[in-house]
């Protein structure tokens, strides 16, 4: 992530919110202290960390900033301590606006570290598409359901996808880094949260499936 | 997979019928296109793909051949829009001989792959299986089951297993790297082929596992 | 794990209790036999390959010796050719003292591999807990469960987070790698031990989550 220093405070948020998303599966699943650690941080990091592993990047960027992991263990026994259940459905609804805006930045920095390797476009798009996506989807995995992302038929990848393909057009027509990154980012919230405001669908298969098994 | 140049066709056909089993896993479970087009590409690339991080290889086969990827994509967007679900219940049948043969030639240049590290005998003989298995197993992890290639008792890792020996064997005989790749595929292919047609069983334990839970 | 010459024996045990652990969930869900050696495998393995792959660590400790793979392999077939799921009952109550045991020796073995490469003091008391509580995960998430670990409120990862800090605390002070290794798994092993002997369970919310989906 060598975003430009600016982008570091909305990119903790998004960071956080991705953190919370996990803490609020780990409260419904009824996970201990380290399930709710471990889920609230593979929702954080695991995206990222995913990314890294397939291109090969050491080192990892909570490696670099293991303040960051003290955070997220602060942040999980403190939610721990002072919350019920209840104040996390609060919450929930709450948390889908830096949610969103985590998608569309994570996305870009994802798919701009792809690109500065060198990679091919629909390669370094698929990279930020993992880099936003699969937080959530190693969450869910852990978290033993058939992860969201691929099964809820809300846009969610689909958005980065789009936003992804914004990044790599940018660079294409000559923009510089900065102003691609945030048509990118912009892109891909805006896009998410249109998807949370209208409701759409994604396509599904054309008849229900046989009730095989 | 650096097979020979007249083994590439045989390759995508095996490809596309992995493909095509992760289409139909996403089609059972009414997941959305995103998962379709996700469960079906970690079905196709998922087995070469965990074997090259254990490897340390790069890049990926679908870094190298990005139109690998717009091949998948198409054929999922096509797939939802043309198929219904019926359709794809008899494509199953008729998908178990690419999957066979499939089976067969990832086995034997999973192993192969290995064998050119210098890697031990039964470690490259578990890189074939898992480039040949893998995919599978990511496919039905992500999809909330237990992975089909543990579970139901029909032999298809021990088919690659025994592949990837001939392999290992043949090389040791001194056999070239062309016949012997074929020895190991067509093995773990015929297995297949066999187990599919006889219908025989792995053992499982001698007694049925007490109703714990 | 270039642990000193005379742990490997116990090492070697640890290993030994962790592919039990596979063997017995195995078993209850009723695998096949590919099924039995891969989570057997995975539970004997997971952790300190998850932890290499992160650390960009190869070759792994199974591809150097490759003939502790060929022990799991014929452990696996011998367990199923002779023993009942009953004796496997009995197995699994023992089998908990050299759990602990391997919990505190991978634990440390791990923490202390990081600490070699210089990486912060919370990310390699973490490689320590992902070495030892990994395979255990992986272990259950193969078998289509939420990780044990994270989920029965039972101080296990706990145990092996405090023995890693006493790694680092004891080099810090300016012990050698001798004693520091033992303290550290020796706390491990022993939180474990007391955790097991008085029952104790980890803190989880406040209140019962709401009867989601």
């Amino acid at each position: 992530m060598n975003l430009s220093p600016w982008l570091t405070g909305i990119e903790a948020l998004a960071t956080l919110a991705f953190a919370l998303s996990g803490l609020l599966e780990a409260a419904r699943k009824r996970l201990d202290v380290v399930g709710v650690c471990v889920v609230s941080g593979l929702a954080a990091f695991g995206g990222g960390t995913l990314r890294d592993v397939l291109l090969d990047r050491r080192p990892f960027f909570w490696v670099e900033h293991s303040d960051w992991l003290w955070a997220l263990l602060g942040l999980c026994l403190a939610a721990m301590a002072l919350l019920k259940v209840r104040h996390l459905a609060v919450t929930n609804r709450a948390m889908q606006w830096p949610d969103a805006l985590g998608l569309g930045l994570f996305t870009a920095g994802g798919t701009q570290l792809a690109l500065d390797q060198g990679l091919p476009a629909l390669v370094a798009v698929l990279m930020g598409v993992i880099t936003a996506v699969c937080g959530g989807v190693l969450r869910d995995i852990v978290c033993n359901e058939i992860p969201k992302a691929f099964h809820d038929h809300r846009p969610y990848a689909v958005c980065a996808f789009a936003g992804g393909w914004v990044l790599v057009g940018a660079q294409a027509l000559g923009w510089g880094e900065g102003p691609s990154l945030l048509a990118a980012a912009g892109t891909a919230t805006l896009l998410r949260v249109l998807a949370m405001l209208t409701g759409v669908r994604l396509p599904g298969w054309r008849e229900p499936p046989p009730p095989t098994r």
